[in-house]
């Protein structure tokens, strides 16, 4: 069983991911597929009139401000366009695949952050009416019913909050819960970088393998949306994930790729 | 089990049909849900610069023109937008739903008609890259599956077609033959009007019952939407339906309004 990430943000190869995937599932493996969506949700957001606002938060994360009509344009481009046209890629190429957001049988049910301290111009604001949440747990039954009758699962990172309002929650590490839940054997990240790099411009200085244990001292290295991807990893080797991989989505074979080795290995 | 199909035009409470059928389903019930989005998909489509398209085929047919641009539009509306809203009000009414889109699974397999003759200023035209179809299969077992487990299954009307493209599909015929593949015990069409009507501007004249065996001489009172609606109730009974039941979706208590009988009952 690996749980695959594949990322929202430009240049990843929807198209290619998905005909590696097909080759492993008619070979007998099973995947469970988890996406972003934020370049989609960009462009919406933008041709519509309400630009996406980005905050940072007091500990220095980076993410999306989600009102109401936030939360409905993510849901448009992120549950409706991203995830259905990757279930027809999936069906082009012979996968029965299943999409699912997380609010589809309470998939994953996360707690509401409604109100979020953020830093802006040096100052610290609140922020309330934000749709996000935090994952807390995953209706792993569901899935593992939906994989006994042959389906793979593609996931939206949407979730059910515990007082039933739809939030937006983070794509790594919804796959890093769902991957935990599952004792998946493995959990492949694919994003537009080839991995955790030693120095963020410079594509050469990929880190090849990290073991668990020395992964804190490794994520100093991470920034950006990274930062998110290595707090996931954590998550994951603690939910039980046997190894990680931070791999390259913008390859040729990129699945083929990262599991030849050429990605960040943590295990 | 009861299938209910609402409608994706304007005033459709929504709210109104979900708090019913979740207080059915808390007395041991159980439905599947079919809904359209019309109304969504035309405020998207303007919003975003590329105004829907209605054509009329020779047989006098009024569709959607569907282009590719169109179809991921719908996706977003429909698939995304009022799928995973729905699908969030049924939660908020303790309902497990899970939305899914007929590409889910191959729920609703379709025979693609990428080729329309429409008819326009009286002159007869071919229109190509249509993304529109026609479905021919159910996929049962996953309802079922789903049923069985639990959970309210709510489709969005998109197909995938037998060449694997995902395909607009009409929400009301869908909901028929979903109806007629479970054998269901009841079909109830929620829309903007009364029923049937005699005079489609007197909602006083609502017809309270057809017998089956002369729904064909009732139809010549269907116009423009209703058309399909009737197209779908034969489907419906050949099906295996035992019951259509055409309700207002705008009063209090739509469904219970519909099974006290307060609408067009096909049986």
């Amino acid at each position: 069983m690996i749980v695959i990430k594949i990322g929202g943000s430009e240049g990843t190869d929807f198209a290619a991911i998905c005909a590696d995937v097909a080759a492993r599932i008619a070979a007998g493996e099973k995947f469970v597929l988890v996406h972003g969506g934020s370049n989609e949700t960009n462009q919406l957001s933008e041709a519509l009139g309400h630009p996406p606002r980005f905050v940072t938060s007091v500990s220095g994360q980076v993410s999306r401000y989600t009102d109401r009509k936030t939360l409905e344009m993510f849901i448009m481009a992120v549950a409706g366009k991203v995830n259905t046209l990757l279930v027809e890629a999936l069906q082009r190429n012979g996968v029965n695949a299943i999409g699912l957001t997380g609010l589809d049988g309470r998939l994953l049910e996360a707690k509401r952050k409604d109100t979020i301290k953020v830093v802006e111009d040096g100052k610290t604001k609140i922020l309330r009416d934000d749709y996000t949440g935090k994952i807390e747990k995953v209706n792993v039954a569901l899935l593992q019913s939906l994989l006994m009758q042959g389906y793979t699962p593609v996931v939206a990172p949407l979730a059910i909050s515990t007082t039933h309002d739809a939030v937006n929650v983070d794509g790594d590490r919804a796959a890093a819960m769902i991957a935990g839940a599952l004792a998946a054997d493995m959990l492949i990240v694919f994003s537009n970088v080839p991995g955790l790099l030693r120095d963020v411009n410079d594509p050469a200085s990929l880190i090849g393998e990290i073991p668990r244990e020395r992964l804190e001292e490794f994520a100093q290295f991470a920034k950006g949306r990274m930062k998110k991807k290595i707090m996931g990893t954590g998550e994951a080797l603690a939910g039980g994930v046997k190894e990680i991989r931070l791999a390259d989505g913008r390859v040729a074979h990129p699945l083929q790729n990262a599991l030849e080795g050429r990605c960040t290995v943590i295990h």
